[in-house]
């Protein structure tokens, strides 16, 4: 058996995330394991960085798998492209040490978050954004992602409400851009919780927008309490960005 | 009653083209008469500087129409966004002479013809580029694309073939660029005729890829006759990116 490692892209809107147990058919991970398996004559168990939201896009998704054939690597990655649906490519294939493991040893994350800020609504990338009509303060943004940085618990900030395992994660950085149609969010971490970007997002819009003072962020984390952050921005405007490796 | 100009964008990939005789519900030109009746009160007629095809995409197609309410520009502009559906979007809206006609007064336009040649499918942009496996060589595209250049009867590239009026056109320019992923053609030319960017492109790209000579395209110019041309290459790749009033 080889332990194959794949960098992906997908268009999420039409799945109901990386993975689901209601109907892994409308999953990436279902559709990689469909074509995996047949490719392979038997059930390939397909191995994730980490799960994305329905709806949400990857432009740097990594997976891994075993398969009991040796292919050649380029070869592996067409064959792969020919049988996945138009909204899902693999940008590489390479085989890997035995030992890999794409969940277990990411040591990092890097998300973007866009928020169309503009008076007309985007056409041609009308799936990848979220429309916010109000105003936005983006200083005010960046003064929160401030607080936001470092290693914290990220309770308040995390859609699973039965989560058991640990709720502390490190923000690397948090950078926001400003053009003039758009607010772009980049979310740099060693790990996010579920819905932990979108929530993110949704607080530093309240915080745009004037709903909330920056400063409350520290009362927010320290409370440990979902419903003291902000609205959970839509799945459309995220995309996971790079899956990193090894040593940061 | 006023004259009004818009700037308008389009992803066409679900309509029938700009117009259609037979089902003028699902085209570009079809979804204006409806919003801007309801919002006038009576049947505006509503012209475009040229159609589009079926599938065809337009970043700045230009329509004009009279209204017998006098409108605010922006706020004409926000209330058409908000009733169209969110692959049409209005740019710009403009209070012009009466006397302005989109069609007849258009000097000039530009189209851009995308074709993806990476190894990889595109995800993002698939519904706006035509994927095309072969190997292309640019620098044969672009002698031809010197030999379409000027004042030319264009009756071999015309996909009407019941075509009355005259099949005369200019083409200023065809610009060729290639990127390590796309080959991007740019035509610049007086207007054109039904299905001719696409015919080009098609007769393009089998000159890129050594079917034929760059050499042919004056035989081809010279015979009149559709069938001598390329094949016509998908919509989906086109995009109408200009158009343009007055002296050049």
């Amino acid at each position: 058996m080889d332990n194959y490692r794949i960098l992906l892209q997908y268009d999420g809107t039409r799945y109901r995330g990386w993975q689901s147990l209601k109907d892994t058919s409308e999953t990436i991970q279902g559709k990689l394991t469909e074509v995996l398996s047949r490719l392979d004559g038997s059930e390939v168990a397909v191995i994730g960085s980490g799960r994305t939201d329905a709806g949400v896009h990857a432009r740097g998704q990594v997976a891994n798998f075993f398969l009991t054939r040796r292919w050649e690597e380029d070869r592996l990655r067409d064959e792969l492209n020919r049988y996945l649906p138009e909204d899902i490519a693999v940008l590489g294939a390479e085989r890997v040490d035995e030992r890999f493991h794409s969940r277990y040893q990411a040591t990092g994350k890097t998300y973007l978050y866009r928020i169309h800020t503009g008076a007309v609504p985007e056409v041609f990338e009308r799936r990848y954004v979220y429309h916010y009509a109000g105003k936005l303060d983006v200083s005010r943004m960046r003064r929160a992602g401030g607080f936001l940085t470092g290693t914290h618990d990220f309770r308040s900030f995390c859609g699973n409400k039965k989560m058991k395992k640990s709720t502390v994660r490190t923000i690397y950085g948090i950078t926001v851009e400003e053009t003039e149609q758009e607010i772009r969010i980049f979310y740099d971490g060693d790990g996010f919780l579920q819905n932990m970007v979108r929530i993110l997002t949704g607080t530093l819009i309240e915080i745009g927008d004037g709903r909330r003072e920056p400063e409350e962020i520290t009362e927010i984390l320290a409370a440990g309490e979902r419903t003291r952050a902000g609205y959970t921005a839509p799945a459309c405007g995220l995309t996971l960005l790079e899956v990193r490796y090894g040593d940061r």
